[in-house]
This record gives structure tokens, sequence and C-alpha cells, in this order.
């Protein structure tokens, strides 16, 4: 049973999901792989719950023996769709924890880097995404899917075999929910998109862009949180990941995985979170959305600072981080 | 030169501080020290910057040489009182860094673990605590005291002699607004503090209390964001630490160090952040805080999903992580 919990002097909601530390860690604390059977690698198929879908070398499939990339659902999820009727006190605000919380398991072999897929086996994760993204954006219960990866042990990983994590929640997350505050007034005030509008400022100066290719652009953030943060935009305004074409998954993909690359030489193979932000559900009502993925090296930590001013310190101006990681497209 | 910045599209405000990359670290990213000189260590004064405070073993002292508890002003500052003209662009909303930012070196020998100190030298440093806020609360200047420690690689810290840091802020953060908001509108709505209902609930109920004394409770929040999070509250409504007694000092650091050692005891040393919530400045206008410390063992690491929604996994129920530090004051 899963909960979300509200802090009454904080405000803050928390998701507390007892199941989660049943895991098991295939990551030791310092980062070390332990000895113990992958339950992502091909033949272990037994090891997760029944796949929602797998994806083959030329598409759908539905054999198990013979896939690229399988999703399924998490075995210790963070939300799952079984309601409970816990009751709450006045100061106590709880829910129960209904939501989706799915893996993307992104290759049959015991890949750990993601660096190593080849941008065709980015563009078919690529699909995948949308696919899976599509199918939950069709339930009317999920109001906002939050998809990300978690790579090395200090970007929170305990599986080191290539995956991606998917939550559709009921409600919309305050970083979602801050965004889509910030598009809305924009367009009252500005009649405008603000990303549009600081996307083009970003692409004039040059300073923080770090590629550029028909469609995307990487760019470190004005204000990032982390040491190289780097985003990644559709440069023309689009709400939703799923509204992507497969001409632009292309460009996508092949930015991604030189941005990846780039990151992983400069600073020697760090870990790091990559998360899509996507338009809250229905997409329909929240066209201001401009979609769009953070990518962050986990090489400062949050620390008692961020916790107690929700403010980070950042070590790294994000004008130096873009000159070190720039490349051509 | 160091920077507040915003993001346009999510709103977060930052602190750049690019002087901070070339920190010293004694600790590598596995936690294990390196082998360097200890710039905190007596006999090493001119390592830092010379003390703003002394405190000796009968009290405040003038002596570099018999010092117990010394505060220097951070050699890498996250904010400085120097003053910059940087322009900025109408999306790219900027201010000069401004602020405080110190060190407390909490003791002369090389001690690596909070837990070492005695009550005696607790109560000591919280004295220092007390006499740095009260300085830096009479400034006009600033808004808010983040007063915090990170012990351990995996919270943030890069040098392993025990110290707290101390920021002085000329806004109020968004973590302490937040706090402070609901603060008032329960002042206004209950006619009563937020957090003295709490309590008095907590109390009543008592699965996440951790340990009580005469004056203050130790206590998992009903909805933290990471496992065995704790908190301390001061039992009758006090707004600023600074208001402490010496007498209520005596019981703070008693169940202070007994939390501490017994999450050392439980949790195998977790690497661990403490920080200090305490009513913005001045004081005098925010008396509906009431003060508190936050303690968060960093055994899960905050993740893809957590940057990405501001909804924190916490695997650990708050009543389970009770039921395993509890202990008799």
């Amino acid at each position: 049973m899963t909960q979300f919990r509200r802090d009454p002097v904080s405000g803050r909601w928390v998701i507390i999901a007892a199941e989660r530390s049943r895991r098991p860690r295939q990551l030791n604390a310092i980062g070390e792989p332990n000895e113990s059977r992958c339950p992502f690698c091909a033949g272990h198929e037994t090891d997760t719950p029944p796949a929602v879908l797998l994806h083959g070398r030329n598409g759908p499939t539905d054999s198990e023996r013979d896939w690229q990339v399988r999703v399924v659902p998490n075995k210790y999820p963070a939300l799952t769709e079984f309601p409970s009727n816990q009751a709450a006190t006045s100061l106590q605000e709880s829910k129960t924890g209904v939501g989706v919380h799915e893996v993307i398991i992104e290759h049959p072999q015991h890949v750990t880097d993601v660096c190593e897929l080849s941008a065709e086996e980015f563009l078919r994760l690529f699909k995948v995404y949308r696919q899976r993204i599509a199918a939950l954006s069709s339930d009317p219960r999920w109001r906002a899917i939050i998809l990300y990866k978690n790579q090395g042990e200090r970007a929170g990983a305990t599986l080191e075999h290539v995956h991606t994590q998917l939550i559709a929640l009921p409600t919309i997350p305050v970083e979602i929910e801050n965004e889509l505050s910030t598009s809305i007034e924009s367009q009252r005030v500005k009649n405008g998109c603000v990303a549009c509008a600081m996307l083009s400022q970003e692409l004039r100066g040059g300073q923080r862009i770090v590629a550029q290719n028909d469609r995307y652009s990487a760019c470190c953030p004005f204000a990032p949180r982390f040491a190289y943060e780097t985003w990644i935009w559709p440069l023309s305004h689009q709400s939703a990941f799923a509204e992507t074409t497969d001409e632009e998954l292309i460009s996508l993909a092949a930015i991604l995985c030189n941005l990846l690359r780039s990151m992983a030489a400069q600073l020697n193979h760090p870990a790091f979170n990559f998360v899509l932000h996507t338009a809250p559900l229905p997409v329909e009502s929240h066209k201001e959305y401009h979609w769009h993925i953070e990518i962050m090296p986990r090489l400062n930590q949050a620390a008692g600072f961020e916790w107690g001013s929700g403010l980070f310190i950042n070590p790294v101006g994000p004008e130096d981080a873009a000159s070190l990681l720039r490349f051509k497209c």
C-alpha cells in the first residue's frame, strides 16, 4: 500500500512507498556492482512482471524471446492502481498512492551505460517512450506523466542494466505545475510561449548553447541547479512528447546521443538523471506547455542548504559548462 | 562574483558560485578521505580567513591558540558581501549574490563524526550557533539565516573535519517562505500555530515520536522526504533559535546528541544533513513561525523523479522509522 502524504507545516507532498525498501540492490553505496542475477537481462523475463509492451528489431512484437526493448510494471512500485481506505485526521492529509509505475528495459544484453547505445537504438527507445506515454495519456485518471532515467548509484540507480522509468500521476506535481503557471502567465501577458522566447534569446546569444540541429537545441539553462545541467528543447513549439513524429525523433536521438557522449567524455562518465518534462493531461488543455528533456550530471550533491532553503548552489556557471560540452551536430 | 539567478521557465532561483569549484576536496566521490592537510585543525588557522568568533573552554575568547569552536568566513563562499553590476536581459532575472557564508569549526582536533562530541560540547556549539545567528540577525540586510551541517560525502560534505555552515540571505528562500505561509494562514484561520497543533496531535498518537524530554520532541514527520528523517521541535512555541535560553540549550543538546547516536547505531553511521529552520528576519515580524531542526539521513538518493516532479518517494514509512530510532531520554 503506497500513499501520497502532505506535510502540514511545509505543505509539501511526498509518496510513502514502503514496498520499495524490499528492492534488490545491484549497486552498493559506493557504486560498485554486487554479484547478483540481473532481472532485466534477456532470458530472465520471469524475474519481472509480464511485459506491457515489447519492441523487436522490426517494431512491435508479441514475442518474449526476441525483444530489443521491453516495458514491464515496476515490481516495487512507488504507486499502484489498487485503492485503499486509510483514514486521515484533520492535519494529516493523505491520499491513496494511485498511479502507474513502469520500467522500460532498454537493451536485451547487460549494457550498463546508455552511451553505448547507437543513435538507431535511441530512436527505437524514443518510439517506445512515445507509445507508452500515448497509451497512459488516454487514461482519464492520469494528470501527469514523469519519464526519467537514473544512471549510476550517485544518481539514485539501484540496478545497473540500462533502463528508464515512467510514473503516471493522478495530480499535477509541483515542479510541472510551476512550469505550467509560467507558461499560462506568459501566454496571458505576452501572448507567446516563455520557452520559445527564452530559446530565441539563447540562440541569439549563443553562450549557453551546447549544440543545435534542424529541430532541437541542447542548452545549459540560465539558472541550472547542477553543474553541467543541460536541457534539450524542440525549436518549434510542441506541448507534448507524444506529438513528435518519427522524423523528429531521428533528430532528437542524434542530439541526445551526442550530448550524453560529450558528457561522458568531458566529465568522466558521470552519474546522471534524465527527466522528460511533457504537458500535463489532457494535453489539449495544456497547449501553452513546451516539452523538453533535462539532463543533470550528479557531480555536486544537493545538501543541507538546498533542503533547507530550496535554493541550489551551483559551483559551475552554465556559460562555462556549455563551453566545455559544446559539440557540432 | 556570485549571483542569484532565476530560471524563466520554472521560476526557480539558484545561486551560481563558480568560486566554489576551486574548493579542496578531502572526501572523494566514494566517501574515502584523501591525504591532504585539513584546514580546520588547530595549528592550521592560517589556511582559513581570520576568525569572526572564537569560543574557548570557558566561553568567548580572543586567543587563536586555545579555541574549542572557531567561526570563520567560508573561503569559497556561495555568497559574498561585495556588490557587482551585471546587467540582465528581460527574461534573465539575476541579482548579485550578496550574503554571508560562514563555517563553524566544531572541534580543534580532527574529529570526523559529530556523534563523538559530548553533550557538553554540543551545548558549547549551540551557544556559538546562537551567538552568530543573533549577530547576523541584527544586520538589516538579511532576511533569513540557514544553518546546516553536511556529514559524509553522500550528504555533500567536501571536508571531513566536523563543521557546520551558516548562510545569511537577503531574501526569504522558498522553503522557509512555504512554512511561513502555512504558519500565517493557520494563525488567521485557526488562531493558533500549525506546528503546535501538529505536535500536540503527534504526542497524543505517539507512533512517530522518537524521543521527548522536558522541552523538546524528536519526531519523524508525517510526510518525510527521506528514510528515517527526524525533526526536533521545541514543545512550547518559540519563533527563533536565537531566543533560546542556556537552560533550554542543555535539553536540546541532550536530545540531539542522543538522536544522532541512535541514527549512527541503527543505521550504521549514515551520511546526513542537519538544517536549522528559524524565523525569517526581522524576528519580531514573524512570531507565527515555530523554529525546528530537520535531520535527514542520506540513505535514499533524490533522483530523476524527484527533480522532475518535486515529489519525493520515501521507501520507509515514518511510523517504522520512529519505531527503529526510538530512545528514552
